[in-house]
């Protein structure tokens, strides 16, 4: 990746670390890693608020160039930077929701004459704009995102289970080029490459705070498509992570066999409409909670409250923000005050679930513009029949 | 899961703390629940040393009986506890590698009382020894491995890249019940299904602590298949996770189009000798260190050091616990005192790399009976030619 992309990010960080009166960061976990050095390696990018950043590398042995130092533990951080001639930090942040506890600890050694303090906020803070280049990424992942859903009925056969058309749909993704691996932020959440979710299976709860939820077919992965077979009347709801480029972009559409039952569409077309609405509403400056309260309306109005968003356990946010991460900020959320950016991305996830039908409603990624917002995941949206 | 198996477990933990003068144990980690719950849940376990256990559930509100008690946040654990007439411990164990340091701070402030110890490495100690049902779901594991593996030469077609191959095994290991999902112990390796590593893409080095790297195709994945095309004369090495269950069987086998040079085969038979003569060595008492020093000395009579376990970067093991997660206790390596129990499963991968050809070698994964090891995954170890 070119240096200057790099910098901007760094500088990103930088801006918010001066803003807390942090002199330094020491960058351990990969999607940060990632975000800063433009890859993943095994080690540690330093970044000083006044100086070039140095990254010290422990694995792969070929990485070399300015600022980049080899070496066997991190320990030895501290004496390159002496020899660089870089003060010791009188504050220096660490990634506190996100190193272990034990990691942090022989981090913050290293620096005993520094106040540690935690720079996982920051680190997401910046993230959460995205920079025109990560911008021009997400667009690629949502174009190679919904070319994969727009073949979903070419894969289909007649008494498959979810399970068999989640293999075919992973296939179409990786085919596409989807890299596969699904970034998560937090140590409590997992899920394989998404969900799919047939009939009531959607109304099952999870341990994990996704927008919905499913038994899945074993204990230690309780998520998603449970092994039943798809019968005529099931609404199959189709989520999974487009990581076509590092960005994971999010996209719901929704399949039935053989037609639904008239409430089924009725459900979907008030999703469409909390998504025109929200749509609508979201640009610059307006306030995250307002755009939750505004969807919440939509479906008020509409007598589907007690469907929207689960039935039994609920999910209580309507969109999140995307990036190396499927759950970044910021959340559309209650009582979330956070006021939109140009440069954020997110998905808005407007679901219905239906007893003995299933799950119905619409997902989008978007990105805030300086006007609006620009929707980067562009497929047909009604309900497709499968059976053509 | 029967609840006999779980007290096993519990127990294991249970005796070691006991050891350590450690009364109780708060577990968070998704894949420690899973050990001792049967079931990952968003939530605790709270392991008492006299006491029977108790679940505190967040997510999902639907799991009710004996000792669980639904809770919204972790401080109302405290409260639940005194009700139940337990004491506070004088020593508590939090798992202090797993958890983010925040987390692991949130947690030990709800014990002021108490003294707050790492208790990863003891339940890492109690989980290396498996259990009777653990070790049949490695064997029903390992069958489906194996069932996946044999059918690898239907889905190649000739002029595939390596990206194309891996998708089509992905979908062969799904299709078999594997579960998608590639647990890994701590936070810094990731990788999506396995590795299929062709020709020289096999001696690339990546930040990962694998047997093996491989550019990857993406700098957010630097590891694995890079996009090459295969070509007559490679090497075609795959390796995969099997979780068909939870636990995680791995296993490597190389195939050819239109077969190799004949070093290729002399190297490939060099790693089924550190097969057999590791596997002869590996018993109830055996060290792991003389494991990993057998090995080296086969390898280097034959001539083939340089070429063993990488060139360029090694890995400096030739072996693995596996479990719930990939890397687990023991690991086969130089200065590993520990001695192998029956119970213990691992992985034992003798890999060469050989210049302009690719990765020979094999991986299967054994358990440790009272007597020796049993082989778990059963499947043709030659050099298979894709070709038939």
């Amino acid at each position: 990746m070119v240096l200057p992309e790099l910098k901007r990010r760094r500088d990103k960080i930088r801006l918010l670390m001066a803003q807390q009166h942090i002199d330094a960061a020491l960058i351990a976990c990969n999607v940060n890693l990632l975000y800063t050095c433009g890859q993943i390696i095994s080690g540690y990018l330093y970044l000083p608020l006044e100086s070039p950043a140095c990254i010290f590398v422990k694995r792969p042995n070929n990485i070399t160039g300015e600022h980049i130092h080899p070496i066997r533990k991190p320990e030895q951080i501290i004496e390159i930077l002496k020899e660089q001639g870089l003060p010791t930090p009188e504050t220096i942040m660490l990634e506190g929701d996100e190193l272990p506890f034990n990691e942090y600890n022989r981090l913050a050694a290293m620096f005993p004459e520094s106040k540690v303090v935690n720079g996982t906020p920051i680190i997401r803070q910046a993230r959460s704009v995205k920079t025109e280049m990560e911008v021009e990424m997400f667009r690629h992942a949502g174009t190679a995102h919904a070319q994969a859903y727009e073949k979903i009925p070419s894969v289909y056969r007649e008494g498959m289970t979810d399970v068999e058309l989640s293999i075919e749909i992973e296939r179409l993704m990786r085919l596409e080029g989807n890299l596969g691996i699904f970034r998560i932020f937090g140590q409590s959440m997992e899920i394989f490459m998404g969900s799919l979710l047939v009939g009531n299976n959607a109304a099952e709860p999870s341990p994990f705070d996704f927008a919905l939820g499913g038994k899945g077919v074993d204990p230690s992965m309780p998520v998603g498509a449970s092994g039943v077979r798809i019968q005529r009347g099931n609404a199959v709801m189709v989520d999974y992570g487009g990581n076509f480029n590092s960005y994971i972009c999010d996209m719901t559409r929704v399949f039935s066999v053989g037609g639904l039952p008239e409430e089924a569409y009725r459900a979907h077309q008030v999703c469409l409409d909390v998504q025109e609405t929200v749509a609508s509403m979201a640009k610059p400056g307006a306030i995250c909670e307002d755009l939750y309260d505004a969807a919440m309306n939509v479906v008020t109005k509409a007598g589907l409250a007690d469907y929207f968003m689960g039935i039994g356990q609920k999910a209580k946010f309507i969109g999140h923000g995307i990036g190396l991460e499927i759950n970044e900020v910021p959340v559309l959320a209650p009582r979330v005050k956070m006021e939109l950016e140009a440069g954020m991305v997110f998905a808005l996830e407007p679901k219905i679930v239906l007893p003995e039908i299933g799950a119905v409603g619409i997902e989008n990624s978007w990105v805030v513009t300086t006007e609006g917002v620009e929707k980067l995941t562009l497929c047909k949206e009604e309900i497709v029949d499968l059976l053509g």
